[in-house]
């Protein structure tokens, strides 16, 4: 076969951006070899000169992404400009003017999603987004793809490797939440400004996109219960680790009666035999529970420079070779052609919960609480009065057997109205792996 | 876009086939809302009606492949015959007509892969065949497409899950290899005649397509070093334990100085926190260490009906869609476009090792045995002499240092011949995961 030669527009080199220059240079010609493609980077556009990179005088450096969009010579734009408002500009541009786009940004598929595939199905061009969740894991296409015969019945994950991190230090080394943050912005695995990643937004919208992708239907942000970990103690990771669990950010989406999801991010107590509970640091893991193949999980870095490098120039690939293309226009699964999603209220979950109670060291205290807990329907699987609480508080551990997020929620206001309970009781969900319905 | 029919015509219909006609009639609606196509099942094709499957009358049943092949109403032919000689006819024959072919037959792929896929490249058509490694996970894409911007430097895991099955056994329960055999054929994971599965061929045919695919050259069955898991012993399981370690019959391909890969199937010593370790039972998990996504891991089902179903499947519809199409002619990765494999020599390789020792119960035995070890350069990491030999052998458990297994098998003939020596000396390789590469 003739060998294709195809132009490459880069939008942004910051992080993520280089990891794609280093790719394609020093890649280019084992790319060439297996694809048959010549992928040639014709334009790489910043800002202004202050953000070229140090090695700008090897690359075709330009400040008008306008321009370098429209160039003949560019025939797959890549946006790694991060944020919504000039990455949708041009990202528009770019569809409108028939030229595919790759790009690695949930918060601008989360804000006008929607509107820019309708675009690109209108100019018969297509959107790759691998990157935008799992980093370098191909989670988007076994998704789409490779589990396409199967009724997914469960979907989650750690999809944060910033709060992974941060919760792998607050277990490991019994750091509190604020030092291990502030390791984590060391060693550059979190941002100044970490609100996006700690509070689990992150996570929430890329759950929207995966989600959206196993299920068949949209779900934006809004969907999703979000709690996230910057509200953690260490005191509960403890806690946790005594009774034989681990604190995970888990993002969740699980079929419930007559189709509709539960759909939530929040910290999660997993039990220490389940293989979620061995994702250490920056690393991402992605159950899958579907009728035909049961139980599946991805495994790999979710985040960093060449991991998402490696997810972006892969999409370069599929969009080059035709194949995005054939997906975007046939897969009836993408946002912008699935019905919305119908989410289970959230009080109308069924988990078993971890409480932490901050009581008053003196008697009848447990017998007020059970009570509570017992006049909503809240069996209590284990309680535990510890030692270490502050300001002569002492803190209660209850585990519960199934109960309904709405009674817990309930009970626990009562419970934080007792004038024995002298700080708010903190409410930690405990996720059991879903059961595995295939026949072997 | 207006909706397609593709027919299928299904050749065999065992325990995949009765998953695959189960995933086409009951997932017709869901299938047809997410890929635009109506899949409609033609034909099933079986030997003779003594192999008609329970729900026969309800199925499209005939025993003249060829008829069922050459039928205009054939769009996209499924063969699940196994074997290699009436299965190559068959799918020879479509292939030859122009039309695509599914299959999971390794074995077919080993023997006449070459010569299948250049006449499917002559027709114009495609081979698809996710299914004939890693069953249900979708490895084969992940590995040609997902991680197609990478260089691999290593990919390992468990591929059989009959031995993985057997292995969990023997570990879990303290079975001997045959105990747990037994109780493996009666749950049908290991067939009658298990040797393929157990003597590791199962998994160095997988092996030769996940590595041909992830270093893209030719490997085949004989350039891989295999050993099974039908000689271990109980008591080895045990020690491993002792040590720390688990072990599993791991297939491995590593690329090493000139681009030779060192290609290898054998049971091995793998550390408790390694996740290989927690893989139990018949599940599968291959761990890939590649330059840019660093390490990343693949866990599900690697056999059975419902889960190979869903890789068959998910290949179907990839046919239909056109994607196999493209990614068959344009990826230069496959079998019948790559150069044959360079390997190291297996015994270039270099590993740790550990080494179990029958001795008669005397002084000296020991003080022989290190010296020969020494002779060849050979450092020993531990040594432990044990209870539980049997017939007044006393197990010597000897762990090394990083050796090269030229050297430990001319030491181990040295040993096995001295008389203090009473059994042939066992020798478990210690495969340690390789390093990561990525940067963050």
């Amino acid at each position: 076969m003739a060998e294709k030669k195809v132009g490459i527009c880069l939008l942004g080199c910051g992080t993520v951006g280089a990891g794609v220059v280093s790719i394609l240079r020093e890649q280019r010609a084992m790319l060439r070899q297996r694809t048959g493609i010549d992928f040639e980077l014709r334009h790489v556009v910043v800002k202004g000169p202050e953000d070229y990179p140090a090695n700008a005088a090897e690359l075709p450096m330009s400040t008008d992404a306008g321009a370098a969009i429209d160039n003949a010579d560019t025939d797959i734009v890549v946006e790694l400009i991060g944020g919504t408002a000039v990455a949708g500009t041009f990202v528009e541009r770019a569809l409108r003017a028939g030229k595919p786009v790759v790009t690695a940004n949930k918060a601008l598929l989360a804000t006008r999603g929607v509107e820019l595939f309708k675009i690109a199905r209108g100019s018969k061009t297509c959107v790759a987004f691998e990157a935008s969740a799992g980093g370098g894991i191909p989670i988007i296409d076994a998704i789409s793809r490779g589990l396409a015969a199967n009724r997914i019945d469960a979907l989650l994950g750690i999809v944060n490797g910033t709060c992974n991190f941060i919760l792998t230090k607050m277990t490991q080394n019994g750091w509190s939440y604020a030092e291990a943050l502030k390791q984590a912005q060391r060693l550059g695995f979190a941002e100044a400004n970490p609100a996006m990643d700690v509070q689990g937004r992150d996570a929430a919208q890329k759950l929207a996109i995966l989600a959206g992708l196993a299920f068949n239907c949209r779900v934006t942000e809004k969907d999703i219960f979000v709690s996230g970990i910057d509200t953690l103690d260490a005191m509960d990771i403890q806690f946790a680790r005594d009774l034989g669990y681990v604190i995970k950010l888990l993002a969740i989406a699980e079929r419930k009666e007559g189709s509709r999801l539960s759909l939530r991010v929040h910290p999660s107590l997993v039990h220490k035999d389940d293989v979620l509970a061995d994702v250490s640091g920056s690393f991402n893991a992605i159950s899958v529970y579907s009728h035909a193949l049961g139980h599946a999980l991805w495994y790999g870095r979710g985040a960093g420079r060449m991991p998402t490098a490696s997810a972006v120039v892969a999409d370069i690939i599929s969009v080059a070779q035709g194949i995005q293309g054939l997906l975007f226009n046939q897969m009836q699964i993408l946002m912008d052609v699935v019905p919305p999603v119908s989410v289970q209220p959230f009080e109308q979950l069924e988990s078993r919960y971890y409480i932490r109670l901050s009581a008053k060291d003196q008697p009848g205290v447990l017998a007020q609480v059970t009570a509570i807990l017992g006049r909503h329907g809240i069996s209590v699987a284990s309680i535990n009065q510890r030692e270490g609480g502050e300001d002569r508080t002492v803190p209660v551990v209850i585990t519960t057997h199934k109960s309904r997020e709405g009674a817990v929620q309930l009970a626990l206001k009562e419970i934080d109205a007792l004038g024995t309970i002298l700080r708010p009781t903190v409410c930690v969900r405990i996720v059991d792996q879903p059961e595995e319905f295939a026949a072997a």
